[in-house]
């Protein structure tokens, strides 16, 4: 009768699963190739029942329609806060220098539009607009106000940062530095838990625009990539499609990167290839349409909050963790060592007119090519040959503000150079893109200032004679920037499409594509030849994130069975047989072992494979059993078999555990070249292989074995990998 | 003795590799695991080799430039001739109107540009071009001079497409068609011999020149595309890293289409995403950086050869196989079809200057905006009310010519789409992109002109009140015609985010980003709602081509064991067994059965897999063996194993055929999910996978069965399938 009881129970068992079997935990890898069966299988339900009822058809419908939909509230909501987060950091880092008497709510440019003193040569000087100076003693005049001021921007800096920074610790430290590279780790598979929760999103929102107002060299667009990822991982708790699943959860989540790359630069496209080529692992074209439907819908809802800020120039950043930082004592105090930058940033950067202002407003000053009205410093030009009605201008000879300029520029790199190092990886929202553009953009500029006057003044030298004639306009020192700092990002992050296509879709200037293009390849190749990891790879592996990397291939020659476990000396493989053990037999091999799962054999000798077992849903499954079914104790016999052979009278009820068992596991040859296995995991998304030899089970290879093997091919330590 | 004398004879039949073992035949797909894996050995061996002597050491830095090099020449040699196609087609379609006094190689344009006598106002007309009538009676005025051109018109016309076809039938039948749905096939795995030789190459370019110069309603993009990938093709030659290697020569391939779109448009961007989105199937990150590269050079090319001529606005084609059309009893008379067409479309074109002009020039014109000086009818307005220096126009009236010219324009619409249904398909090399464009254009400029004029007279319905006041420009008909052009393409081809990058590159439209993307995004819905083919997969399958659709999801709820080979009511797998069989066994076998290869069991008994050998290389080992090796007799035992038994005296001496077995075949378990199967031979580029139960060889699935079974769930003919 036992059994006969018993029977019942257990189909009740298989039918609904036991809650927990088939989730994962903090810091693990999930199983592709489970996730989109899984949700396949989910797929194939509610089309089966569609047919049944209305309301199933409706329910299907909506199902078919919940991806776009969520990807429609992920463009709304991300374009929503990039503009609330573009609006406020302008207005705070015009804060640090002044306020508006029409109204401390706006920023300086708006305070002097509701003006009508402006004349359009000198926008940004009305009478409303008073810097603290002015506020405090009454004059602008003098050093006495010059240093009122200076005061007063260093004070604004710290207080700016010291927030940042304390509110990163306090309630989000997933929220500090770009994002990025752990955002390129969980599309892989990874999970990190809160890493794009909603207290993360809320206090990154915050901090960032603090720290950006801040006036540190850092800037905002790669933290937008994160926020963004933040509101797509938000919006899939709305569909049970998306919540429960971990593989289609990551396809939102390459399309939210899109998003975030698409507001950050206002550049949808960019932020498209951006996702396929730099941070998604798995981007099938399904992805692509709709990462390419959420950027639109980004894109437009920004440029309708913020139509005038965001338009052309805003850019994106990346984190930098150079190794030898995490050494500094300073490191060690996260709050001080901001407080200190910040310090140094302010102080410094004050004196210098380049530096002083916010970097895309350099860049963009950078990128500008004279014209005849313009005030620039830059644009000083000696116009006395000029006749004023041409529309082309030729090159000129350059006034002595040029030279000045030149001799600031020159300071701001070094400067740029140095504090950008220091400035990434404290402990606040920063990325590298707007800093190394930045860098570039300047070197740039000099090197085409430069030869814009070597060409005036010797035309008749080989490389200018023939494409330069006296009074023609040959070369263009903005165009030059431009090269700079693609050709700078490019070095540093390793893009070349979605770098091409964000710096036109960003400066409008199609016509350059050419040495657009030329300019990426080029930083790419000299990049390489150097060191063959970009930014983010660099961060991952000093992270120590269990990260395949697709882009370089695996070419040692060893073969499946050099690499898998056990090895010769090692005891040999755990396996659970499929009739043969006691759920004692089981328990003790959990609590003996460490490892994740285990295969599933017929019998220890003829070790045929019949499965795969995860661990964490085994111990799920029995300490279930344990306290809902009646009579499963120690001595139960566990099956993983179709069929329950009939019991011995008197003995427990077996436990019947084939529903969580894997009954397709993947295996290879031992005789598998290792470059193949490589592959097969990066492409399919495995966690683990089984190894056989003549159709016998020999060992396993798991993700983090195969990440080990590379890490000593490479000379470097193989326990710098933590994670499975 | 005989055996000893046996032993060191074999060693070298291991060593050396038989020829023809690992090529593939004809209309056959490739095992993209093995080429590949093939190539990292090769890789291996001359980088262990570089440490040996300084000759292996520039011989491996060659090796590794060697990918390089090739895309440099690939974009050198499409880049010019593409730039030859485009000036020859462009000489010839004038030569159909006139002929140039100054030198009859000189096209209408070229023609007047030396003419001193020319103002900018009527730049095409000039006394040194001379229209047929002209030259031949002396006038361009009357009836009788009309009909004249019109004669000659027609006669040019079908004596073009004439030699076409003739020659297309006589030396390289794969020269029709524009041939992006078998490079897509080629580029999936699968062998066409010839598809993309020299002969194909050389007879391309001319017929293609000829064929556009027809004026038939095609174009010559898309051929470009096949251009391009022949030039890849050949060059591989060059290479033995290329020319041995099927995966490395697609690697280049995939680059190669992204030339032909970069040459054929002047969009590299566009290009390398074409490749990525539309015709690629392994499509690797090396691969993309090689593409744009190669694009990048052949645009420079280009422009270097064809400064004038390519600059902006010549696109790209399509065929369009309609099932219906396979039916006609013309479509077995290729070269009459050829010229009835070519008649109908001249016949017709000539009365209506909108069809009259190449196709191109048409799309250029309906783009353009209208400015004050327009000659153009289309911008025929009512100028009255506006000042002549202001720079923007506001909406105003229409003309009596822009009337006339939205009714021809309205018959040129029916015309083209009729005649383009017709056009394709037909043996001479075509594409549908500008026809489809053209359709578009059309459409969305009569559109536009309609809602301009709506707005004029209307201005204070609720749908223009608000952004649309009296005497401002709200409606710009030009921009409907891109956004139709776009929407009508992508309904076609079902590309997003190529086509928005092509169609910017293409028109400058960089600021029409948001509304283009909107075009492609509802054009592909609602072309996806009808059916969720595009052109290049119904043409695939039309052909029976072996080609596994990564677009679409396997979402049925098959078992592998459901699909697999044999079936229940089958003989049982014919199998090898590793050590049991003689060479007649073998033979007998091969004989017997028409399988394209055969797995190696332990024993007929226990059916534990060993490997997997393929047919041809086994016919072709045996062959060899009994013809070069002494003593291979009928009854000599074959052995699959690492070492062979002492063999009995007097027994003949064993074959030794471990060298040919795949020793890492691949497998999956009969209870796997068939769209985990499917997934499988996707990302790997499978041609079988065998399928195992508890260890056991149970059976094997193809890339053939799965297509068969694709093809019988959708409710086709699997027997459509031809080609494994």
């Amino acid at each position: 009768m036992e059994e006969v009881n018993g029977v019942p129970k257990l189909m009740d068992l298989l039918d609904e699963p036991v809650p927990g079997v088939g989730t994962y935990e903090d810091f693990n890898t999930i199983d592709w190739v489970r996730e989109k069966s899984k949700d396949r299988d989910r797929h194939r339900e509610i089309t089966s029942k569609s047919k049944e009822s209305t309301w199933a058809l409706v329910n299907s419908v909506c199902d078919a329609f919940s991806g776009w939909l969520l990807m429609l509230l992920i463009g709304l909501m991300s374009g929503a806060l990039a503009g609330g987060i573009d609006i406020s950091a302008h207005w705070m880092t015009d804060l640090k220098e002044g306020v508006c008497l029409n109204g401390f709510w706006f920023n300086h440019e708006h305070c002097c539009w509701t003006s009508n003193e402006t004349t359009f040569q000198e926008r940004d000087k009305c009478p409303q607009w008073k810097s603290w100076a002015e506020l405090i003693i009454g004059t602008t005049e003098g050093p006495f106000a010059y240093i009122m001021n200076y005061l007063m921007y260093v004070c604004w800096a710290l207080l700016f940062s010291f927030l940042a920074v304390t509110l990163v610790r306090a309630f989000a430290p997933y929220a500090c530095g770009s994002g990025i590279p752990e955002i390129k780790t969980i599309l892989s598979g990874f999970i990190i838990r809160g890493y794009l929760g909603k207290w993360t999103l809320v206090i990154k929102t915050i901090t960032l625009v603090l720290a950006v107002s801040s006036g540190l060299s850092l800037g905002k667009e790669g933290p937008l990539v994160h926020v963004a990822c933040c509101c797509g991982n938000i919006l899939c708790h709305l569909f049970t499609k998306y919540r429960k699943n971990e593989a289609k959860r990551r396809e939102v989540l390459s399309a939210a990167a899109a998003v975030g790359v698409s507001v950050a630069f206002g550049a949808p496209i960019g932020g498209v290839l951006f996702s396929l080529e730099e941070v998604s692992y798995y981007f099938p074209l399904k992805t692509l349409w709709r990462s390419f439907f959420a950027a639109l819908v980004a894109a437009f809802t920004l440029r309708s909050i913020n139509p005038f800020g965001n338009s052309r120039l805003v850019l994106f950043y990346v984190e930098f963790h150079t190794p030898w930082r995490k050494t500094t004592w300073l490191g060690h105090y996260p709050v001080l060592e901001v407080l200190v930058v910040t310090a140094v940033t302010a102080v410094v950067a004050f004196p210098n007119s380049y530096t002083r202002t916010s970097t895309s407003e350099l860049i963009s000053e950078l990128f500008n090519d004279c014209g005849l009205l313009d005030s620039s410093k830059l644009c000083n030009y000696d116009n006395a040959n000029v006749t004023k009605s041409s529309n082309e201008l030729p090159d000129r000879p350059a006034g002595n503000d040029v030279y000045t300029a030149m001799w600031q520029l020159s300071l701001a790199l070094v400067f740029k150079m140095l504090i950008t190092v220091v400035t990434f990886g404290m402990k606040v929202p920063s990325g590298l893109f707007i800093p190394s553009m930045a860098v570039g953009a300047i070197a740039g500029r000099l090197l085409g200032i430069g030869m814009e006057q070597l060409a005036y003044y010797h035309h008749d030298w080989v490389i200018f004679r023939g494409w330069c004639s006296p009074g023609a306009d040959c070369i263009t020192p903005g165009l030059y920037a431009m090269v700079g700092a693609a050709a700078c990002l490019g070095g540093v992050t390793r893009m070349t499409v979605s770098l091409v296509v964000i710096m036109f879709e960003l400066t409008g200037g199609l016509e350059y594509i050419v040495p657009l293009m030329a300019a990426a390849m080029t930083s790419k190749w000299v990049a390489d030849a150097i060191g063959r990891e970009g930014i983010y790879e660099a961060h991952i592996r000093l992270n120590g994130y269990p990260f395949l990397e697709a882009k370089e291939e695996f070419s040692h020659k060893t073969l499946a069975m050099d690499v898998m476990r056990p090895r010769r000396s090692d005891p040999p493989l755990s396996v659970l047989t499929q009739d043969g053990m006691t759920v004692e037999d089981v328990e003790t091999m959990i609590t003996d072992t460490t490892y994740s799962g285990f295969p599933v054999v017929v019998s220890h000798e003829s070790q045929r494979l019949v499965g795969f077992v995860l661990r964490r849903d085994l111990t799920i499954s029995i300490d279930n059993a344990r306290q809902r079914q009646d009579g499963i104790v120690s001595t139960s016999r566990v099956f993983f078999t179709e069929y329950t052979p009939p019991q011995p009278p008197n003995s427990p009820p077996p436990l019947k555990l084939r529903g969580i068992m894997d009954l397709s596991p993947f295996t290879v040859t031992d005789h598998t070249a290792m470059d193949i296995v490589v592959d097969i995991f990066r492409k399919l998304g495995l966690r683990q292989c089984l190894i056989t030899h003549n159709g016998r089970l020999l060992g396993i290879i798991t993700k983090k074995d195969i990440l080990k093997h590379v890490a000593q091919i490479a000379n470097r330590d193989p326990d710098s990998i933590l994670f499975n």
